[in-house]
């Protein structure tokens, strides 16, 4: 089996989201914190309708924690449903009186689960597949991504993300520092590093709010730094950027996902895409203690490019760079004015059902997007070094990061 | 463990390519011309270099296969390296003797998993990670993908694809019947169904030749007629856009995949996104054996749409409309002109290795982009229909394909 | 991925036990009773101690099923301790505060996980070990398999077990008929079907009581009827006794597996080992309504056996007679009388340490061991049958059914 | 995915075994011989037929080893069938002419997988069945176990068997080293360590044979030194009891594994069946290089146990103590004097079909045994240890066998 698994379970409107993730090792900190400071942060965002407020529940954490630590055994997340007591008629989960009343959802909304769930799980009533299609499945997501995340940073790995575009709208000013670009981003209300562009963006899904649209956009995630030698070219999907296109692509509503320059690879000649590749002759004259503070010794050991177009990653492995991701994502489908549909139940024509009212919700796909990285990495970082316990895995991280230095052969 | 699995071996210049394949059902007839015929089709292409020729070898058959006809057991495939007298030494799998000298590759080139390779496995020759990292190993993914085909097609789901793009030139004039699209894509040197973009794709390829530089490009696959409910939105890994995004980004050289519009969706308004929902009244007047042949009930049942702007996908499942995906492709690293490099040996620049000189392999990478495709499709289309027997198997697809449509109900 | 996957988290003094359940199809009625009287049956049994009490919490269905009906989304299942506000300091999920004083295990029990988990983990404190590998982990292994259980009623398969054996008293009488077994077993308060041999069981549970030990024993899980043809031959990990050892051996405790006559062919020659194969001439002059009701037509379409030494499986498959697989479990390992340990702390002799105080958990096993073959059977079905809604599944398992029967082309 | 995964491909008269073996690190030395010497342990044996002569083909490495080492890239290995030319014919893979005469095998044989794999495949060939089902398959396995246990033995890991029960004649004098064991057991027709009972269990073979019937046995797999904290408590499926069972079981024939004292933990009092913990306080006084050479302390770090009665496995880990497991084989089920059967074409009363002759294989199953063993015990080592090369592992293992050793932190 894999080495890190989970599994969520929870309708939208149903009592409880909860988690289960496995094979976390015993050893590492972790709060309730950890994982609500990244719940809001899905939650934050402009263009976002009513029912946010509602979802702002916090985690609790059931299981595989002791006294703020990892134990190695699974690790259990719930998130409770604060407005379950007006749901819980039409949610229930006993059967119910023989004279309760069914009010089915019969009017599939194009562009969502609906009907091909529908067809799927041969149902007449789409609520049953639309509560488990929600965006609301991705908030376990970020729970779990977030303790993948805390393992990660535990080895200095970080994960940032940010809007490169709503819309029409493009970032164009993003700093090429990923501090101040997460720190930007961060205080954007449309989670956009650039200033100009983030103005630009809400006065768009204002003005698409004002016509009952809806926008889309590209997010990018970065995770920085990482090791040489996560992933693999030895089987189709030991590679990670296959793993982290999966991951991305399973989002709901992204229909894109580039590495590196992604789709721009197509209209440059070979000599203006790949990274030509450098060792840093002066490293070998500098103090370990150095070394370890120097983002490019600690990823490839003196290795290091002057361009990343890879995205960080060759031939399905991390390079050293920065592995940098972009997904793209539709705009919500639910529109103020709705698209045309069919009713299920007597096949005649009508307008779609309306179950919620965001205008752009590519803010919180970045932070959904983010925690999809974070599992796909901490996997590949797992699979590398094995182990159960913290100490038992830095004592093996420490000593691959050594042996990417090859001059202590040469010397 | 999964329904459908492989597993493939070999080095580029190793004696032989294996393959083994297991979880195809019985009884399904099967040829070495089934997958020669598609290993035909990955090694034409304009723009390759000579070592294609060198590649013509054909699959044998070893196992899972009696009389035509596939057993249930595992489907062994071999596919032999006819230039392995001149490699046997280079590549000998036995230890040499003491006194042979060894020619270890030392400059890694950049764009290859070379470097990223040598860090990770821990081993100073480039050759121990490029004969496997190599685009022969798709050769294996091509032949393991035209069972998942021959399954597909029985039936009746075929699997497309046709070159769009290579460096600046895009396909314009493209035809919208599928048929017309193959047969045209496959007349083409360059794969592409546009007469005049394919003349203009081979002039650019010439044009780069000449100043020794490489070109990549993008190409679509298609996949139709599928029926509704295949993948699903319950849980991350089940969606079927997730896994054809893995599936085409482990190809190698690739660096974007997208569904649908893709990319596009960023720039529309949501009214302009989604797939409106429509149904054919008349159809349910029509005779059964009509039914079947009319694509559009044979897929969703009677449930239709006049756009194709998701790809056949929504919720993560697909819904009767053809699936479309697109991937990029960068172009070939290994440049007349080489990039920068280090030597491995004493750290100092070098230029990189060369080892082969394809200008570009767009037309080849669609071909390997389809076995991918059918091979995902394929576990999907097992996973909702299980099942050991193509008889067994049959009858289930046909009661899936009657309960799509809802008419039965409600007359 | 599998068809069926599950997760479960949960230490045996936390707050909660959680199970998420995966790949269940959609249309099953099920219940929180459903789940809460196979966990009530695990409860039972002469012989436990008072912990028993405090376990008999119910289930909670947090998911995956709406008004009585699974939704074909995950399933998640709750049990709370109710002793949990006891433990909420020793089993704190936040760190503590800084003067809080921690009382770590330090004396591992011999015959339990403590040691081994605690060199594997590498803590010094044997409850972060034990807390998890605590038989109350089981309970959530019943409530999983208590679902698979419905799962495979809603097709008539049914799954029995009992007693054969506690200590040295081995049962004599068992009747042939399993329902008439099943009522005895349920009916005896060591889950024994031979009353003479429950009496004799309960009193060497008392005489050993006395002396301050414990027991351990035997139990046989029954499954029938049970169509010929789940698992399979082909490869390694298909195969259904491999499977089902797998499971029953992962219940803490489990020392041996047996099938069918289990290490009693060793002894016997080949003539008297394999079930000779005839087939029921005088069925095929039955009308159908009939064969349905005969369970030896239904199970392999008029294929029996007079024997069913083989314990209803040849070649990893079914093969229509009953599932007959024994498990063998050590005495409880905690005795009053403790056996010698050493102190972690100062590595000197010690008496182990004394969690609880079980004379005999056999009983129980064998409900446990019930949930595991329940849930391997229940996959090899959806491996089989595949499918996302019963009537789906329905239509499948009858046409399977019928396909058993030979005379059909015969005639 | 899994960190270590195989699949094998071929028919027993096929014209070729195949193995794919994914996983393996880099740098692991490797040759042909090495899995040669394992095949030809399992065809030897005491009681074997003449088939044995004709399958003693060597293995050819395909791929993933150049020069002696692994490349970490999968291992391609491949049996071809010395007897092809006589069965080309029969087992064609191509479809055959048109006046082809076929031969099916109708007569399904009790105790074999022929009459339930033909119901599940639904073929009426019998042929299309056991070419598979054959004990021919699990050559491959051995090689495939042969790799895993080159990787096992690169860090001291050693595998051994002896057969302990033929018939109704038992192993008594079992010398208690273990090389000495070995040594024995190698030297015996029948793989038995007690020379007398060697003696008298050819004896029994011989007068089996010559009433045309068969005998079963039982064998014992151990192994040893293994480090401590393999496996794992946490989920059912990473207990590497249960993986031991499904391997141990999945072998053709095994109806019963046991681990440890297994089934006769039954019989006992908790406190004859629990192993006592010691520490061996004067290890603490030897210099470093003792204990590296003193088992002991090797495999669980002073710690250490007068009895083995768990088969040193508590709580689903490795303890130290050696890993003992057992299985029982059933009789060969072909016999001269068949058993009854029914011809499928007919459905009339018939003598089961004869395919080949050994009278007993139990030494032959306990080489496979050994494999499947070793597989189960490399993919936990590789769980625990993770890692790319042989180097990066050699520290890891080093490091943790130093943790194991607690009074490092008490002086």
């Amino acid at each position: 089996m894999s080495v890190l698994r989970f599994l969520t379970a929870g309708e939208s409107h149903g009592p409880t989201l909860l988690g289960v993730l496995e094979g976390i090792p015993a050893g590492l900190a972790l709060s309730e914190q950890d994982i609500n400071q990244e719940l809001a942060r899905r939650q934050r965002g402009y263009g976002r309708g009513g029912r946010m407020q509602i979802e702002k529940d916090g985690v609790r954490i059931l299981s595989g924690v002791r006294w703020g630590q990892t134990l190695g055994s699974p690790i259990g997340i719930e998130v409770t449903n604060r407005d379950w007591e007006n749901w819980q008629e039409n949610m229930a989960i006993a059967a119910p009186e023989q004279n309760a009343k069914s009010v089915a959802v019969t009017r599939p909304r194009p562009g969502h689960a609906d009907l091909a769930g529908m067809l799927k799980y041969r149902t007449g009533d789409a609520r049953n597949i639309l509560e488990r299609a929600s965006a609301r499945e991705t908030d376990m997501r970020v729970a779990v991504g977030a303790v993948a995340r805390r393992l990660l940073a535990h080895f200095g790995i970080e994960i940032y993300s940010h809007v490169i575009r709503i819309g029409k709208v493009k970032a164009i000013q993003v700093p090429s520092d990923l501090r101040e670009l997460r720190e930007r981003a961060e205080a954007s209300p449309v989670h956009c590093a650039d200033v100009d562009a983030s103005r630009k963006m809400m006065d768009s899904i204002d003005a698409v709010q004002v016509v009952g649209d809806s926008l889309g956009g590209v997010f990018q995630v970065v995770v920085h730094p990482v090791p040489a030698g996560l992933g693999s070219h030895v089987h189709w999907d030991r590679r990670l950027d296959g793993c982290l296109a999966q991951a991305l692509m399973s989002v709901p509503a992204i229909k894109a996902v580039e590495i590196g320059l992604g789709r721009e690879v197509a209209e440059r000649h070979g000599s203006q895409v790949h990274d030509e590749i450098f060792f840093d002759q002066e490293g070998r004259e500098r103090d370990d203690a150095f070394l370890w503070r120097d983002q490019r010794w600690l990823t490839a050991g003196g290795f290091y490019r002057r361009t990343n177009r890879a995205g960080g990653i060759e031939g399905g492995m991390t390079n050293g760079s920065p592995i940098v991701v972009q997904a793209t994502m539709k705009p919500i489908p639910t529109l103020r004015e709705p698209l045309f549909s069919v009713d299920i139940e007597d096949l005649r024509p009508t307008a779609a059902g309306v179950e919620r009212s965001d205008v752009c919700a590519v803010p919180s796909a970045a932070v959904v997007g983010e925690a999809m990285v974070a599992w796909v990495v901490a996997s590949a970082f797992m699979e590398k070094f094995g182990g159960d316990s913290l100490p038992e895995i830095a004592a093996r991280y420490e000593e691959h990061l050594l042996s990417l230095c090859p001059q202590a052969e040469i010397q």
